[in-house]
């Protein structure tokens, strides 16, 4: 553990400690938990025909939320857009990690953080095997793991020309209601809760990465906008794309209360989708409305991978939206 | 991956993703890395006779490190101290992954960092499989994974009454050395080099950890110095113990230069030690010097495992020492 007890910080010190003890937690779910939460170190059983999964990621307050985003939405969402890693890896997820920095150790809040946080462990069957808590401005570091049958993890890089390029679910619904954070109120309710669920709690897309493992050529998750993200599998893979605006999925809330001024923008480069991006051989198509009915989950075909590289958006005439020019990056 | 692409970050997005390739480095050293950094996570894969051993551990500036240390050693210091978990538990090192956030994306610092980190890494044959570089303030988090035997990893718990209580190395020097970070000019260069070291760059104890492992009947590793680490130990396995202090270890600098009304409370409760303190069947015991030679360790019995609970600490003439009257525990 990192030492607490230096000169420069000898206040408050058990305080956290103690509230560390909310994450002390085992369910006995997971018979691959030897040893959980509590000791220097978890100890942990793979089964021996699975590879391991491993991604961490932070969010940082003021940064990567609003510091004053309901504890219980954050906790729930701390540990979606790590699990969103895993679904585009096509791996099922197992244990996780947590590291949380807070500016004081308040026990309401902790209380809130993890009831949400442990609301999605336990629909996704994740054990919490490691977690600490220090003094520090607001930030949340996960590390998720998760097994996928050896050899078989998806990746960005593997997309052939001819490929097709699908989305799941809709885009642009999470930067649409960062628009609306501050007046929800402003919308009706259905809308209301559809878009601040789409913000606060997204839906990692783990039983449609699943699915897709032996189906896809590549897969990514969509965290900082469709463009941006397809450009890294694009590049990973060595090959472009064409993908049609007219065809992005787009949700009946997202349709209606978007400004037309800067839907596209949003659909395109929005970010905080979570949502998988990948590419399929164009015989396996045909799959797609089974899985997509399995899971619950809507894919939807946007375009084709080409030789060559780069990607190109049309619209319905054939033009090309040039993204560099204007400015999308900036949302 | 965490979006940065919210309506609250649009700045300086694109620097910290560019910064952040300095993390993308693969060694090929470990063919069990199936997937290193650069996909939406890595593939590992862990030989089916072993178990994973995993800990994060987050240090935060001005709290768990003053905020001017040099770069270098604190990318050393923050792969240490997450080391030392994997020493205590007995385990061998095998992967980290990193989240970082920093103020600014300073190349220059970041490089630093990745010197001192990888310096340790290489030493201990670690690969970096997962990172990120977040806009916030300083703050890094590491996840450390090693293996170690199926059932065989060290715990917390399992000290019996009769096991005698060691420490590896020495103790209080980190403690000490902070006392003197603004003013090292003041101490004789073997001195200064000494203690900096001790606190900057702490050696986690890992040949003595996997040496122990089939001997030792408890481990923990002190980074909140002895004392409150002992009582975790001890609190785990359900037993008391009473330890002497005129046997703990102590290094000829620490013994020179710490003040004497201060030494005891600095070996007993300083923090910062990474160390190992653990208990040990006594016919055992003639193997300490062994692997103490073996493993270019000190390994030092201070007291002995007793049934019933607590930790009394004796002075030469069998005197106790009160740590909470003695208000040790703001050490």
């Amino acid at each position: 553990m990192a030492s607490r007890a230096a000169a420069f910080a000898m206040t408050a010190l058990s305080e956290f400690e103690l509230v560390a003890r909310l994450l002390r937690r085992n369910t006995g779910h997971r018979g691959d938990v030897v040893l959980g939460n509590g000791d220097d170190a978890a100890i942990l059983r793979l089964p021996p025909e699975y590879d391991l999964v491993v991604s961490t990621d932070t969010l940082v307050a003021g940064v990567h939320f609003p510091p004053d985003l309901n504890p219980a939405d954050l906790g729930y969402r701390s540990l979606a857009v790590n699990l969103s890693d895993l679904a585009a890896m096509g791996a099922t997820p197992a244990w996780a990690l947590l590291a949380l920095t807070l500016p004081a150790a308040d026990e309401a809040w902790l209380t809130e953080f993890t009831r949400g946080f442990f609301e999605l462990a336990d629909a996704q069957r994740v054990e919490l095997v490691g977690g600490n808590v220090s003094r520090g401005p607001l930030s949340i570091t996960v590390t998720i793991h998760g097994q996928v049958l050896k050899g078989q993890g998806l990746r960005r890089s593997g997309a052939g020309a001819g490929d097709l390029v699908f989305v799941s679910g809709s885009l642009g619904d999470a930067r649409l209601a960062l628009d609306f954070l501050e007046r929800l109120d402003s919308l009706p309710e259905v809308a209301r809760h559809y878009l601040y669920q789409r913000y606060a709690r997204p839906t990692p897309r783990l039983a449609a990465g699943e699915a897709l493992r032996p189906l896809a050529s590549s897969c990514i998750d969509i965290s900082d906008g469709l463009a941006a993200d397809l450009g890294h599998l694009l590049e990973a893979s060595g090959v472009g794309a064409d993908i049609r605006v007219a065809d992005l999925p787009l949700s009946p809330a997202f349709r209606q209360f978007a400004d037309p001024a800067t839907a596209t923008a949003y659909a395109l480069a929005g970010g905080d989708d979570y949502e998988l991006c990948f590419t399929l051989p164009p015989p396996y198509a045909d799959r797609m409305p089974t899985i997509a009915a399995q899971t619950g989950c809507a894919l939807t075909a946007i375009g084709q991978v080409r030789a060559g590289s780069g990607l190109r958006i049309l619209r319905s005439d054939g033009s090309e939206i040039d993204l560099a020019a204007s400015g999308f990056r900036h949302f």
